[in-house]
């Protein structure tokens, strides 16, 4: 591997720890090339922006969590519903790991990012949307089989997906806000009860 | 109304706007002050510290919040269950009303704070969290009423509350994330839907 692709690995991974663990405004490019140790020009060969940083980092995430909590979850060995129980289970071991790590219940790097700079970035607002909409794709097919099998009556699949998103996302805010990760323990099984209808 | 006192409340008012519209870690004192056209010296005579001053205005939305949409959503003139139904159209009205004024759906107050500060201020989780709590609260006395006149099968009253608080949470980040008020429209009906059961 080249020392390049290793400094531009480096800062990623430093930058999604104080993302994560911190804010996205409370972290200033400086901060992040002192807890690397890597020049601001070395920096700004690999990110054009901070804003550049922050992209490749929710993308780094989208990647790993995909091959981690969706793939555990969504494992097709168990029934449609019994895998939204997974998943929440998996969700909550993620988040007691990190919060025993770090002293603080991070909670969603999509989320985070998306309720803090939503309103000031359309360019991050709408990559996190996308990044959101791939759990809800995969939400949303596993409802279509749940309904097939008749573990669920006919939903409105496209909203009864963006619902369990929706909760999914705010039981990690309530776990974030009381910084205990039995909060998502607790709530998790709520997760497969959630029903929209269509009109009528 | 002493000078005094309209000073305090302009500077809690454009702060309100400037946090609900961008972010706390985004906006600084020195930009409040121009913004309210006020001298810092005198802001410091008001609020110690922005951290005072978040929770002077986290506290003034709680206020405002309780009067308007808590009290229209749960009218016990509306059977238990329709009240969610209710307070979740009420939402959607103030995220419109929001969106339509600043261009940006600017979400929760309490969720924006929570997802940004929880990991770095715990003061600050901690009150967000008992803010938080109050609008709890008012949803696991509406379940229980639920739940004594038939509209809800015995469910864990207080979990469940939980849930739904999570989910009113999550809808408007997923809301906020799209910048579309329509999605609390669409999956307001949903939160009704919520039920945690105690074990077994």
């Amino acid at each position: 591997m080249s020392t390049k692709a290793d400094t531009r690995q480096h800062l990623l991974d430093t930058a999604a720890t104080m993302f994560h663990t911190g804010s996205y405004s409370g972290v200033g490019i400086a901060g992040i090339c002192d807890q690397a140790g890597v020049s601001k020009g070395s920096f700004f060969h690999f990110f054009p922006s901070k804003r550049d940083l922050a992209l490749a980092v929710a993308d780094q995430f989208r990647q790993r969590i995909g091959e981690t909590l969706v793939k555990e979850g969504f494992s097709t060995q168990y029934s449609p519903l019994a895998r939204f129980d997974r998943f929440a289970e998996a969700l909550y071991a993620f988040q007691k790991t990190q919060t025993e790590e770090h002293g603080h219940l991070p909670g969603c790097p999509f989320g985070n990012l998306a309720l803090e700079q939503a309103t000031q970035d359309d360019v991050i607002r709408m990559k996190v949307d996308s990044y959101l909409s791939v759990l809800g794709n995969q939400f949303r097919q596993t409802i279509a089989e749940a309904v097939r099998c008749g573990e669920l009556p006919e939903v409105d699949e496209k909203a009864t997906a963006d619902a369990m998103l929706s909760y999914v996302e705010g039981i990690q805010l309530l776990a974030k806000a009381r910084n205990d990760p039995e909060v998502i323990r607790r709530l998790g099984p709520g997760l497969k009860s959630i029903r929209i209808f269509s009109d009528g």
